[in-house]
């Protein structure tokens, strides 16, 4: 295959599956989106999605033996040494799917998986936030729950079982909240989506007033980022604390790795600088060494951070091969 | 240097000064041990050890042109792409001394300078407990303070800055004890020999009783394991939290970083199961997945591992070059 040299993205989402074809370089060629239609089975995603690759390739103006390796971004456990997806949110009945293999199978490709928040770091390094750096980050995925990944030395970490990243559950305050992972203190249990909103309920339950309290069940994570921006006091305090826990686990990556910079992605992460600044500040004030230098910037790729992670990751295991 | 085979480890202490002298599988072919006198001045320290070299080299029956390359370990903070120390404890005037350069020119081998907790890890990896693994373990020293190191896919990890693996300033408590880094709640603050010994004095303070309570200011770490053992409550009470709060951290890298193995060393690792206890049943409590198998062990090659981490990174470093 040495002509072949062109590459296939695929993000697996529970409502939409997108699909981009790069070239060697990560640049994007073309792109195509169908809704995933879970309830139609793993069969037919299965299916659905080679024909996605095919098409999207002669779309792309490409011959399928010019592609060299595939992969795909799914939201949840997988092995991705074996090529399995172990489950996928949202989806039911997708349960240790070989789809590695399955997709090889169908399109003559070469096809890994990758779990999310692995790809979108892999995405930020090569082509996004962090792309002119020397490949020692974190990232923080800050969505209902909390990921997480680790490059260090330009490679993606994947441990001793391939369960590395599991930045979420990094103990931030001992005796605290109850996570649902069962521990207490994680920082998924201050800061993730579900649980900033659970944190401004409980203050509520409290006695703090706020604009927000006439909303009840409907309040969203986003109100509480409107409301904080808007001057709010209880909502201002909740954003503060959840940039502070953020903070400290941070500190805590600082100075067990000295990466370069932490990324911060996901729907969370849109609040931008009223997250990032107590953030910053309580990593900062933790940081062993003074003139250590972790930058804690805001992911730039978006919802597009796990398509060019897969694309990217199929090019850094097609490299490896080769 | 086609003949060049052996391998120098010095480890620099503020007693002692070690020297060893290894085959490429860092074998022990030679040792001997001479009194650093720090107080005669760091030019006669120098002096010494490059004499050292030589005269260990020659004991050894080699000629110093069949030795690749050398490194000292020490306990501070040390620039190793450098090859400069910063500073040494007890070690008065040992100022940004560039020692790789010094010994190079002293001696003619190629020497490094490597932080004493990298040092052990690398011993430990190489020739001591973790030494029939892949290389993905993080190791705690614990003495006076703490430190540690991260070996990752069999690479010593380094960091942005080259300053990775302060593993002593995870939190474990936000919010709690004060640590000599001016942060709270540090491993250090709770798991290192002298807050160990300051706990058990707060405790007393606070009216608990022990066997211990007649001993004041001569009051040892050694002495709280020793009654730990002997049934004292208090004392079970401190070694206990000792080994929760190290789980803590413990779990804390797990979670991020999957390795395969957590060693334990320094002094306070002495303490054996009555600390690694506790710590192994809080780290298995708070890791996210549960199958997640990370081993925690006690170092095995005690006071020998900066002596063979030096010279298995003397062998490490070479071996880049080549």
């Amino acid at each position: 295959m040495a002509d072949a040299k062109y590459y296939i993205g695929i993000d697996l989402g529970g409502t939409n599956m997108r699909c981009i074809v790069t070239d060697a370089d990560a640049n994007e060629l073309f792109r195509s989106s169908q809704p995933t239609k879970s309830r139609e089975g793993v069969e037919s995603v299965l299916e659905r999605m080679a024909e996605q690759i095919r098409a999207a390739t002669a779309q792309a103006g490409l011959k399928i033996t010019s592609v060299a390796a595939g992969a795909v971004a799914v939201p949840g456990p997988v092995d991705s040494r074996k090529g399995i997806i172990h489950s996928a949110p949202n989806m039911p009945n997708w349960d240790s799917i070989p789809v590695s293999a399955r997709i090889s199978e169908a399109t003559g490709i070469p096809f890994y998986v990758e779990n999310d928040a692995n790809a979108a770091a892999w995405g930020e390094f090569r082509v996004g936030e962090a792309a002119n750096r020397r490949g020692n980050m974190v990232l923080f995925t800050l969505g209902t729950g909390i990921g997480g990944a680790v490059i260090l030395g330009g490679k993606l970490l994947e441990g001793a079982d391939g369960t590395a990243g599991e930045l979420g559950h990094i103990c931030v305050r001992e005796g605290g909240r109850r996570c649902g992972c069962g521990a207490d203190g994680c920082v998924e249990a201050y800061s993730s989506a579900t649980n900033i909103v659970s944190r401004f309920q409980e203050y509520l339950a409290a006695g703090w007033r706020s604009s927000l309290e006439e909303m009840g069940e409907r309040l969203a994570c986003e109100d509480i980022f409107t409301a904080a921006d808007g001057g709010d006091t209880l909502a201002r305090h909740i954003v503060d604390e959840t940039g502070y826990y953020l903070g400290v686990a941070a500190a805590t990556l600082a100075n067990a790795l000295n990466p370069e910079c932490c990324l911060v992605a996901g729907g969370v992460a849109q609040a931008g600088d009223l997250i990032l600044e107590p953030m910053r500040r309580e990593c900062q004030r933790r940081c062993y060494t003074p003139g250590r230098n972790m930058e804690i910037l805001q992911a730039s790729l978006g919802s597009d951070a796990g398509l060019f992670g897969a694309a990217g990751r199929a090019i850094e295991r097609s490299r490896a091969l080769s």
